[in-house]
């Protein structure tokens, strides 16, 4: 016999049994639903595409991605590789597709890959659900793309949410109004993005200690942090920030402080008056106000944003970031074709969402679709039991006639049960004689006697 | 500006904007729908595995497969590729996870990778969606998985097309019936698999046709081609499979003659009871008899079947080949484990099938969900557009309020008829005093002037 080769996985990646995907199903479903109603429309683009449309041909482009090659000694002409996001793919697509009328409204779910080193809750494999509008620089396909991430979230979750929306725009404007320098700005942000974890102290703290080449090499130590660098911003720098953190109050509010703030300073002004814009929206379309809001520490890593920027917190599990994210991106057409394409779009984290709403019981799990069990009592009526199959799957009841190994009633009964089955028929040389089915409703413990005749409007009757 | 990458694919590759999306989503849920009513549950395992998982180790794998390596560098502890079909992983699943109980049936829908030569059609990169029984060595089993085919394909395209099948035992009793060496029997099938393309005449021809080690290397021209070679077979041989091919009538007279010719070959006359095990339970379960026949000629490719092993051809697409096709494979877990896990499925071929049922007009396309589309007459009445959006929304209407660059009104009535919306509203002025909203029903062409307070009711009358 040859050697046996181990059953397992590459690190990072994993299975979802029945268990997990029947629940799984249900919630991208839910999704798909909601996008739908908003009018947007699926798309399907490969898994694989050419290395340089996903990469930007970027020298400096940081994402680990995943290339293939075939096998067998076979040379691609030019070198692919495997997507790591939804959003280049469309970008790559509306380049190629130019006639599409536009606003071009698109969903699309699928799998991506990064290599990014395994940890626990995170994979090298996982499921995206975007919607994303193109063709469209107006405020309204932003509020838009609010309103659906909230309607789609309350049909998750309820009320349990918040989406938190910021403009790139105001945040592209600090440089100027602290008085630091613009290369800094990615590191600024990157501290103030820790706001809700960390604190408005601690983020000040951090903004004002020495940069990494702020220091010199030889009192580096080897084991020296990254998290221990800070922005080198000076004294006065962080006092303004400090400013800006420290305005509080609800959207509208919060707006008119901003805009006050950085009422010299263009790109700011414009950014505040595009969240107005969003704010006016939402409120017209009566989005529920408890379900969104301004939030100037919302800062998105991506480096393709240029306007609104969003992202999804579960009220009872923030420590797990936001489930639901994006923003405006109007230049990301724009690597594949002259001309400008503005873009806005977001995206759901399906497996991030899946555990949390797993772990907020929002999601039953049933190890089994089936509903009706039939067992084999006697092989002679086998036959019957196969029609009676037939007529609950013609009546839509999910059914399973037993064909398992061990044909003992104890090991079918035992596997019904396990499986959670919730109804149970036994057709035999009792139920022939008598014309009858036994069902048992596996939830009540109740076993009756049904008239063959009868036998799917019963187990109907149960299943309601 | 820096160059422009051009938005390409790789050969082979493609994408299915949502005119093609809408329909082939329908499709895919009209199969899924049909799956769990057979009690088959949904599992998925990831686009990549180990590379020795997929191959088996076999020096011989012919399959050119797309490997996977990180970028930047890192080297991967395994090799890791992409997986060419849905059944390898499902066997890893079942030997990684001992303790689920049997049978397991499962579906699974995704895609998958094969390096193949492009084609007219043929894509490297195609979905396939399996179900298939694991645990069970029952021919119900099999029986259960050709009436998923039937059922299946009825809610698809209804009464045209036939499930055709055989079982690899009878097949490999030919070598024993007709003398000749059990090693030639792979190239004996592939000329049977040609019968209903070339006739019965052409493949007695190849049988007996000089197999390409009986010319002689000085003969060989280099521009010989494959197909010029035949099976070698001697005349007698060939006579007793005209014999075997000769044989004609219904399912079970068809068995009876096989039976009769096979009665001294063991391993044939095995498969020839399991055959007619399958024919008493397609009869049982009342699956329609003009949708299934046992075949003679339908062998599968793949090396993995053991027992029967199915096909399937529309009526008007023939040459289109087999869209839903399966088998069983006793032997495949075992790959990854000791002891014997009995095994049979059938996977349909999402993009043979989607093509086949779009040239027989049976997926009307559709360039949008999108069954309401609000035009924006006046920015004064935006607000109320967002409104009136809304409440269509939340009737489950799908809807879209236009913000596209373009606010001229005849481009947004130009987009609505492209996209073949079948509703237009239109609220400005006129429509503020009289509080109503001009409908238009875009099929029959009439334009309503509807009371603001029974919008969504009237919209929703035209769509039904």
């Amino acid at each position: 016999m040859a050697t046996k080769i181990p059953a397992v996985l590459p690190g990072g990646f994993r299975d979802y049994p029945p268990s997990e995907m029947i629940a799984r199903t249900k919630m991208l479903e839910t999704i798909e639903r909601s996008f739908r109603r908003f009018g947007f429309d699926p798309l399907k683009t490969p898994g694989m595409e050419l290395e340089n449309c996903l990469t930007g041909e970027d020298p400096e482009f940081g994402m680990i991605i995943y290339r293939s090659q075939l096998s067998r000694g076979r040379v691609a002409v030019e070198p692919t590789a495997l997507r790591f996001d939804l959003t280049v793919p469309l970008a790559r697509f509306m380049a190629a597709n130019p006639e599409f009328p536009k606003p071009f409204k698109r969903y699309q779910v699928g799998d991506v890959w990064r290599g990014e080193k395994p940890q626990a809750g995170r994979f090298r494999e996982f499921t995206q659900f975007d919607a994303d509008t193109v063709g469209s620089a107006s405020m309204l396909a932003d509020a838009e793309i609010i309103a659906l991430m909230v309607e789609t979230m309350r049909a998750l979750v309820g009320d349990g949410f918040k989406v938190r929306f910021n403009n790139r725009k105001v945040l592209n404007g600090l440089p100027a109004l602290a008085g630091f320098e613009e290369q800094l700005l990615t590191q600024v942000l990157k501290i103030i993005d820790k706001l809700p974890k960390i604190g408005a102290d601690a983020v000040l703290r951090e903004l004002g200690r020495p940069r990494r080449d702020q220091i010199e090499p030889e009192e580096e130590g080897a084991d020296q942090v990254e998290q221990e660098y800070g922005a080198g911003l000076l004294p006065a720098s962080v006092e303004i920030i400090a400013k800006f953190l420290a305005i509080e109050g609800d959207s509208g509010s919060m707006l008119d402080q901003v805009a006050d703030l950085f009422r010299d300073v263009e790109v700011a002004s414009l950014g505040v008056s595009e969240l107005r814009e969003i704010v006016d929206a939402l409120d017209a379309m009566n989005v529920p106000s408890s379900n969104w809001t301004f939030d100037l520490s919302i800062a998105r890593g991506l480096a393709y944003y240029t306007g609104p920027v969003f992202e999804t917190f579960l009220d009872d599990l923030p420590q797990i970031g936001s489930v639901f994210s994006g923003g405006r991106y109007d230049g990301l057409v724009n690597r594949f074709m002259d001309g400008n394409i503005p873009a806005v779009g977001a995206s759901v984290g399906v497996d991030r969402l899946f555990a949390a709403l797993t772990q907020l019981n929002r999601l039953p799990k049933t190890p089994t679709v089936t509903q009706a069990f039939i067992t084999i009592m006697d092989p002679k009526y086998r036959n019957e039991c196969l029609r009676i199959a037939g007529e609950l799957r013609s009546a839509g009841i999910s059914t399973m006639v037993w064909f398992g190994q061990d044909t003992a009633m104890r090991a079918q009964v035992s596997y019904a049960t396990r499986q959670q089955i919730p109804v149970v028929l036994f057709y035999g040389g009792n139920e022939a004689e008598t014309q009858t089915v036994a069902v048992k409703d596996m939830n009540a413990r109740k076993q009756t006697s049904v008239a063959r005749t009868n036998v799917v409007e019963f187990v109907q009757s149960i299943l309601k």
